[in-house]
């Protein structure tokens, strides 16, 4: 097998597989293969030379809260104006919205996966921070007035603020119509948010000097539930200087992603301005939170990266029985399965990328919802996956893997958040059938399914049983919500699984160097998948464990 | 589904499927079912009264080396003084060994098996302590002089001493060939032992006045490689009370367990005694050895009890969409999933345990050869399958699974060592193909299918899938060992889900309120074990990816 790099792997990926050259000279603002690796090697230095260094010591140092500020580990404040002289943050951020000069460079979404995967490899920690401000980017393009753009696009595209994602209450996790946070009009147009909100990743910290929240809460006469729900921003500086009533009222103790701070954020009458209609919160919330999904499953990706990065430098100089251990055929089947799944990530996102880029570039309404399709099996699928290699990256270490020294036991811990945040992967299977599946009786899969089957026969297998799979879900789970729900979840996986084995198909077809690890990936992993729709076709079984209402 | 608990499952395993009181009266050492439920039951007292409440405390506060001494968390010195007073470190030991009276109650390993299970489930960071005793009592009463036994075995069987096993270096872990600790005899019929070990459980602690070290070391003229690797034994303190030369050089920062401490010990000229024949001592670490890796199986199984009972006292009052989240079915499947892999795994152990004492009991040879073929499957499976459990558990807490305060990260923190020591999977599933199935041309396995294909059809498609595994192992497998090993995982996984499937279908068949479990993982999870075999057979697949030696 030829080790390629993960960053080899995205220029690949990015030119050789989904044709950005192409696509991009389609939308008419061309970009080429020559231009894409340079991009790539940057951001692979960056990742390589100032985040990956020092993210052991980030995690051993953790964040602070002291005398109600919080402090982020030292090697993060140079990290982060090296991320913000490098231009980064605006990388795929639009470079004008209704007429607002933002500073974005508006290149391709899926070139910005690709960068996101390489600085999370380098460190997940930090890398949350600008996950976020991007996601505060996209639902001030979509859903503020022009002066709230003009005031806060430019800071956020850069870099010079953060934002922060403000959902998820005490009572209200998964289920957002429990949301309590209340916001008062002020009587001067502006509003006063009261209330706590928990899990807020880099809701406070010591980066940049303002953070920008973008809040759910409800207007004093909103209707109960999701509908009375409306989005607001308000900063941790006011525009003339003072602070606002807001404070990070503790942090989380967590498993992993110690150097990421994750607050508790206290809103005491907060100044805030309205962004959007009134209670259509929960709309531009999904805008955001659909973007950051993927990018969460490119987290996944970038955990395996890190995961294989360890395990395959670690068992090259391993010498046990006399050679060193990726030689046995057991420490490289495990090798092997984090390469694999790892490339099958990648290239399922920046296909989910690309079809963003030729919504975006060519205005395709199908590539728009291979979007919607594609988004909940990456964010779940490759986290779970990204938790996988996780593990077995901590197995091919042997006892050293459960030791912190050699950073193994680092990337599961800091994996695991992965299938939980920006809606656990549960509620991913739900979207996936429920919404995306079920909108158009299943068409856009079908078609999808389809083009896997021509692409190898080798994929026929498993497409005739995800093909069943489907019917099951548009007969059965159409008429039984729970039926559905049993089942929702190994659907997506199977689909992940299958998807995964047509990416890599894809990429050993443009290039011979990668059919070896395609061979590996259809003949041994891909046969999880019908394992997975035959639970899906058992779901009584499942059905008659079910507590009574 | 009628939510047993851990101890009624326990109660009803020993009873009525592995039917110890009829093993027991046919060895004429009579334990009736309400023996057995009184000493179960007063296990479960004990590990939920004593150890639960204090471990998440004990993992908060570590063990610690202290001016050359390690220190144990506070609840701990109370804890093992209560499992002394209680005699559960006898509870299986022999009561008398080469005419030595231990204090044993030589009560059956199953009975072991189940309270180990439950202790574990309290505290897994305190239960390593009493378990590497348990490997040291088995030694010596094995391999010891009587002499020796004398000085030891009350000592170690009451718990007023402890074991440890002395066995990795760092150069040498999963092969032992590489060992270079030294003993070199003293002139008087004793040796002094020097050199480095890694990893050592419990190697050094405040619970005990004395500590019985064994050690694996090299005699001046011994042979290279395993063959000339010895036994050794040399206690902290010496019977003159002087302290030996050896002591804890550090602690290892581990990912979990950390109340349980994991040392660096030096040995600085100790004196020893050799156990057993001189070059023969990588025999009686492998008896040590596999009685420890039931044990290391069962700690599988008891984090899998302990994220099961976290998960579903959780999901049982987490409200969401109006109610408890346990009635949503995605969770229900993970809650199912957690609950059927555990009863499977503690099932299968205990019929490992069953097949021990029908061995010592009954001098059943048939016996010792399942002995043999379960116990890598019990040590690998039990333990995956741990990790699996413990992993689902986070999923179902959410946000709340990812942050310490739940204790649901801390399950999985822990359960991750046990895939690793005491012989990492991928030795037990060498173990399993080259050692125990290639022994006997398969006998004992197709001996073992046939009984599973005849407990239930539905069990019939995984054993036709293993019977062919079984001859694609013993035909290219037995032919080519590169094979063998990039199939043998697999191989033990597969066996794992079909052995599992065999447990369930026995206890459904012995109380039919578990026959809706059974069926639930005959339907939905063992289909896994046939995406395993498909693995098996697509080896080349893998081997093309090996690295040129």
């Amino acid at each position: 097998m030829t080790a390629t790099t993960a960053a080899e792997d995205l220029v690949f990926g990015l030119t050789r597989v989904i044709d950005l050259p192409g696509l991009t000279a389609a939308g008419g603002a061309p970009l080429g293969a020559e231009d894409i690796a340079a991009i790539i090697g940057e951001a692979d230095k960056f990742a390589r030379e100032i985040l990956w260094p020092n993210a052991q010591a980030a995690d051993r140092a953790g964040a602070h809260l002291e005398n109600g500020v919080v402090r982020t580990p030292e090697s993060y404040k140079p990290a982060y104006r090296a991320w913000i002289e490098g231009g980064w943050q605006g990388l795929a951020a639009p470079a004008e919205v209704n007429g607002v000069e933002t500073g974005g460079q508006d290149l391709p979404q899926a070139l910005w996966m690709a960068v996101s995967e390489l600085m999370t490899t380098g460190d997940m920690a930090f890398s949350l921070c600008p996950l976020l401000t991007i996601g505060a980017i996209e639902a001030i393009s979509r859903f503020a007035t022009k002066p709230q753009q003009e005031a806060w696009l430019p800071k956020l595209t850069t870099g010079e603020w953060t934002g922060s994602m403000c959902l998820t209450e005490p009572q209200a996790g998964s289920d957002l119509s429990q949301v309590r946070t209340k916001a008062e009009p002020d009587g001067t147009g502006g509003y006063r948010i009261t209330g706590q909100k928990i899990y807020i990743t880099y809701g406070d910290h010591d980066l940049t000097e303002n953070t920008l929240h973008l809040i759910l809460a409800r207007l004093p006469d909103a209707p109960p539930g999701t509908r009375g729900i409306s989005l607001f921003a308000a900063p941790k500086l006011l525009p003339d200087g003072r602070r606002n009533a807001l404070r990070c009222g503790g942090l989380e103790k967590k498993m992993g992603i110690h150097a990421s701070p994750t607050c508790v954020m206290l809103f005491e009458g907060a100044e805030a301005e309205l962004v959007g209609e009134a209670n259509r919160g929960l709309n531009a919330m999904f805008a955001m939170m659909n973007s950051a999904r993927l990018g969460v499953g490119v987290q996944g990706v970038a955990q395996g990266a890190r995961a294989q990065a360890l395990a395959e430098a670690y068992a090259g100089q391993r010498i046990q029985g006399g050679q060193p251990i990726s030689r046995h055929a057991d420490v490289a089947r495990m090798l092997a399965e984090i390469r694999a799944i790892t490339l099958a990530g990648r290239l399922l996102a920046l296909e989910a990328g690309a079809a963003l880029d030729r919504h975006r570039l060519l205005g395709d309404a199908g590539a728009e919802a291979r979007v919607a399709l594609l988004t909940p099996i990456v964010k779940a699928w490759c986290t779970d996956r990204g938790v996988d290699s996780a593990s077995l990256g901590i197995q091919v270490h042997g006892g050293m893997g459960f030791v912190e020294d050699t950073g193994a036991a680092q990337v599961l811990r800091d994996a695991r958040i992965a299938p939980i945040y920006e809606g656990t992967n549960g509620i991913q299977a739900l979207d996936l059938v429920g919404r995306k599946l079920f909108r158009d009786g299943g068409a856009h899969m079908r078609g999808l399914l389809a083009e896997v089957a021509a692409t190898d026969p080798r994929l026929g297998e498993a497409v005739a049983a995800m093909t069943r799979a489907t019917d099951w879900m548009l007969d059965r789970g159409l008429r039984d919500a729970d039926a559905a729900q049993a089942s929702a979840a190994a659907y997506l996986d199977a689909a992940g699984w299958t998807l995964g084995g047509w990416m890599l198909a894809r990429a050993a077809k443009a290039d011979g160097r990668y059919a070896p690890l395609a061979t590996f990936y259809l003949a041994r992993l891909l046969p999880r998948a019908a394992a997975r729709i035959a639970e899906i076709e058992a779901a009584d079984s499942l059905l008659a464990l079910l507590p009574a209402a």
